[in-house]
């Protein structure tokens, strides 16, 4: 029997987290951990398959033989534009504990508005007992940009709490259940959304997309008479100078992020002290690394017994 | 034909709301507002209904025939001690949009606490970018007290969010899809709860049940180390005192309280500056005015075409 290929292991992720999950991980071939000193120098030809994020620089022309590159992420924006990315299969991470844990974030926040936590904060400053008119869950719609693996897991929660949920995707794709919007639709989907959830990758059509005038096409005729916005897919995605200035001026009512257009936030960014803000440090879906390393074993698993790989990315559409 | 009886209407509910609820609502028949002072010593006498919170203290001896009585709220635990409640028929206040309106509430606290929402607010406040270890809703169980109406729908939704979930009741109710404890089976379930959520009536039994001696006997095995206690029932269920103390010593790590012993809550009270308690007024699943009239007025149609009331309260168990 041949001997399996290694695995090489390019994760600028916490390195205390890689090595806990590394120990049962991949048992029936090597791994080669780059950040380990003793492979500085390794030889890294006849190699198959590398799992990276953020690589080193010189990785694809020391790993020259890849077969298949796995990113660590399930975005794949930082991947696509890596120098050097040689012309294989690229798997991006999927996984149910992942998908689990935006929706929980994007359910969490979604719930917060509705429920007007901030404003029960503010009257909370000041020892207010006071209830506030409250709308229920089903007189609002929130409308889900991206509706893939996360969209459609988050739509299918927020649709028990009792939400409205629609669904807007490039291909408009059908899902049991849900209205959806293609392209084209995209004036008749804001035109009822009115809380907007953005998970959708960061591409050349998605650079930018939340703007003003986006922002100004959403509903106003929901119970707070402006929209919410709420992002947690890239920040790359929105303009920020323009959530400022809706918030501002009332053409948004609130919003949530968890991704921001310069990561780690930069202290001056107005988000840090805006009350209508709930913000998170890109923390809605961690990526569990031992998760990620039972994905990529299961998807080389595949590969090696003669099956498809799932998860490749459409590098031509850049998701 | 007969004419119909009258329905006496005695809420001390916002009456703007209450007018505006009245407006088609009992069609067939006549309402009695008595906020309206023509009603004031109108002879009440050989009227079969009256829908009452905080009735005036000699609605029962001027509306001597009454042969059902409505509780404005969910709970009778106010109408209960009414002096001169008649033997009749006590129909409690059960209705869709106030159960839904209970489980956003319960499945946003227990998303705060998941989420670890308090800690990033802190990191937030000194503009601290800074993922925290997360842990995932299917590492938690969520221990519901009280598994009637309102407990079993937050734990469906919450099961629908990954957590674990298992109720205590009276009777140890079976409930399909989850796991259940009787009173003998109060440790076991306590033993197993990381998030205990309150949602009991206040009776003799449960006054005063969420106390220190509870507490420590929660489990402190969950990701955070100690438990969360979370009151949405009523809060002459709780001892605040004990609240206090053990979110002070450790013994919980959070809260999250919509009722109080006393309402409004004095501002005296330490919760209003605790960081690790979430509060609203009373709000977690305002009574809708609308909908008790529709719901009244269902229950009376029920009785006159001969068929049986439901949601009756049983005085000797006190809920
Ligand atoms: N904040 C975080 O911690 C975090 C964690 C994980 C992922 N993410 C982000 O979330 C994104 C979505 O993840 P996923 O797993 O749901 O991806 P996915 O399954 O590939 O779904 C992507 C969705 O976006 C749609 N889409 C892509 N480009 C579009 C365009 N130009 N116009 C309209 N729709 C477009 C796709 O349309 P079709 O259905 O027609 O293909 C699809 O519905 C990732 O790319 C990543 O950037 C963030
Ligand atoms: N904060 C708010 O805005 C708000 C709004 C609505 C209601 N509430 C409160 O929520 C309470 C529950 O409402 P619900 O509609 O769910 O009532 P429900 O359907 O009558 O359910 C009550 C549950 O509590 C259990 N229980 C009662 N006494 C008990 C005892 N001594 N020991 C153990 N279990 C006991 C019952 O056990 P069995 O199943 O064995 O009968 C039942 O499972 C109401 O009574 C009200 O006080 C609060």
């Amino acid at each position: 029997m041949q001997t399996k290929s290694p695995v090489i292991i390019d994760l600028k992720f916490d390195q205390e987290q890689v090595a806990a999950a590394l120990k049962g991980a991949f048992a029936d071939r090597e791994v080669i951990n780059l950040v380990h000193p003793a492979n500085r120098n390794r030889d890294l030809s006849g190699i198959d398959y590398a799992v990276v994020w953020k690589p080193g620089a010189d990785l694809f022309s020391r790993a020259k033989d890849l077969k298949v590159v796995f990113s660590g992420g399930a975005g794949v924006d930082h991947v696509l534009t890596l120098p050097g990315l040689p012309d294989v299969p690229l798997v991006r991470f999927v996984d149910e504990t992942l998908t689990t844990r935006m929706s929980e974030w994007v359910v969490m926040q979604c719930l917060l508005h509705l429920r007007q936590h901030q404003a029960y904060e503010a009257q909370r400053e000041k020892r207010i007992w006071r209830e506030l008119a409250q709308p229920e869950a089903k007189d609002l719609t929130v409308g889900i940009m991206g509706f893939g693996v996360l969209g459609q897991d988050s739509a299918r929660k927020l649709k028990t709490l009792g939400f409205n949920v629609i669904g807007w995707s490039k291909s408009g794709r059908k899902v049991e259940g849900f209205e959806t919007f293609d392209e084209a639709g995209l004036d008749a989907f804001l035109g009822r959304t009115d809380i907007l959830v953005g998970l959708l990758p960061l591409t050349p059509e998605t650079k930018g997309i939340y703007n003003t005038g986006l922002f100004t096409r959403l509903s106003r005729r929901g119970p707070f008479g402006a929209p919410v916005f709420i992002n947690a897919g890239r920040g790359g995605s929105q303009v920020e100078a323009d959530i400022v200035a809706s918030l501002n001026d009332g053409t948004l009512h609130g919003a949530s992020l968890d991704v921001f257009e310069q990561e780690p936030l930069p202290l001056e960014s107005p988000f840090w002290g805006m009350d209508k803000v709930f913000m998170t440090p890109h923390a809605s879906a961690a990526s569990d690394v031992a998760a990620l390393f039972r994905h990529v074993a299961a998807q080389i698993e595949r590969l090696e017994s003669g099956r498809p790989l799932e998860h490749l990315v459409d590098r031509s559409a850049g998701y």
